[in-house]
């Protein structure tokens, strides 16, 4: 009888984690954090139409494309993911993600709730993290310490966040960033990770 | 629209973690060391019907009761689950566990590869974790450094492993016991505890 022993035969399925959330939740802080406490993953970089704020550096932060450039990626179909947000273009070259799951590596991406969703449909195997406040007004706190919402936009924004809010279901974990409490989100969110890759049934990602 | 928002409805669903694996892997220090890093879990004290070892007190390792008790126990439906290993019995106690989940508790008990499957039958949202070594060749050296088996016992625990390891897709997570590795083991385990508590669709566990 040949050995089943399971550690001689078990394949490290490279995962791939969307993060996710309605705006203001903070998850640019929590893949920030990610990526400083942990150097086996890739950050995906997102790829926008919108002009870069002043901090932003180009090929770091996104990859900052023309209106123009960005529809003709479209057209190749050079795209995992793309979507219109608040009026600008955002979106996941291919390409890049599934190099970085070829060579072993887990891949995180962050997007916005319709964008996890498109995710899901694409690849059913990856693991969609819904990251959020732990009340509405926590997150309109949030939203105003902003100061750079008007009350129109922000009024969106919460309006957005509910109908987001209904999509859970769609979504495999729940994460809270609670206020003051970044690293224990991330604690979460890594120990997620530890977890899935511990399944028996490991996920296999196909793009 | 009434808010959706989780956090505010979130429901803590206590977990039934059953530690599992092939004699010889290390359940004991598993289990041992997590009762001494979270002081939250509820450990499950196991009855059994065999002697006490000198070091081992009645109401704490086990519940160590006679031949006779142990089939009242069955016959009064007192039992979870129950089994004969190596000659004896060895049974959980059915109110303790309803007990600690109705607090709230997470539970955890350790049990061989059959009570596991067993558990999964009666609770199919337990979490169910095979320990194992990483290869049949460390487990066949730690059983020998037990110095207590006899080649003949030696020889059936090996291939009683050997079966219990093509069951292993009844089970959820795999955890590597590696040798001089105990803590990275438990650490594993607790990731696959809070990565389970943030799960959008908790498992509710009915006994």
């Amino acid at each position: 009888m040949e050995s089943p022993w399971i550690g001689e035969n078990h394949k490290h399925e490279p995962l791939l984690i969307v993060i996710s959330g309605p705006s203001g939740v903070g998850k640019d802080s929590v893949v920030q954090s990610l990526k400083q406490r942990n150097q086996f993953l890739h950050f995906v970089i997102t790829a926008t139409s919108r002009a870069p704020r002043p901090e932003e550096v180009d090929g770091v932060d996104y990859f900052f494309v023309s209106n123009e450039e960005f529809q003709q990626m479209i057209k190749d179909d050079e795209l995992l993911e793309h979507a219109v947000v608040y009026g600008e273009f955002k979106g996941i070259p291919k390409a890049q993600v599934r190099d970085a799951l070829a060579s072993g590596q887990d891949v995180i991406m962050r997007l916005d709730v319709q964008g996890a969703s498109t995710i899901r449909a694409l690849a059913p195997e990856a693991v969609l993290v819904f990251l959020t406040t732990t009340s509405e007004e926590e997150l309109v706190q949030r939203l105003k310490a902003r100061k750079t919402e008007s009350p129109e936009k922000l009024k969106l924004r919460i309006e957005t966040a509910r109908q987001e809010y209904t999509r859970i279901e769609e979504f495999d974990y729940v994460v809270y960033n609670r206020e003051g409490q970044l690293q224990q989100a991330v604690d979460v969110i890594l120990a997620i990770i530890q977890a899935e890759h511990h399944q028996v049934k490991q996920r296999k990602v196909e793009l």
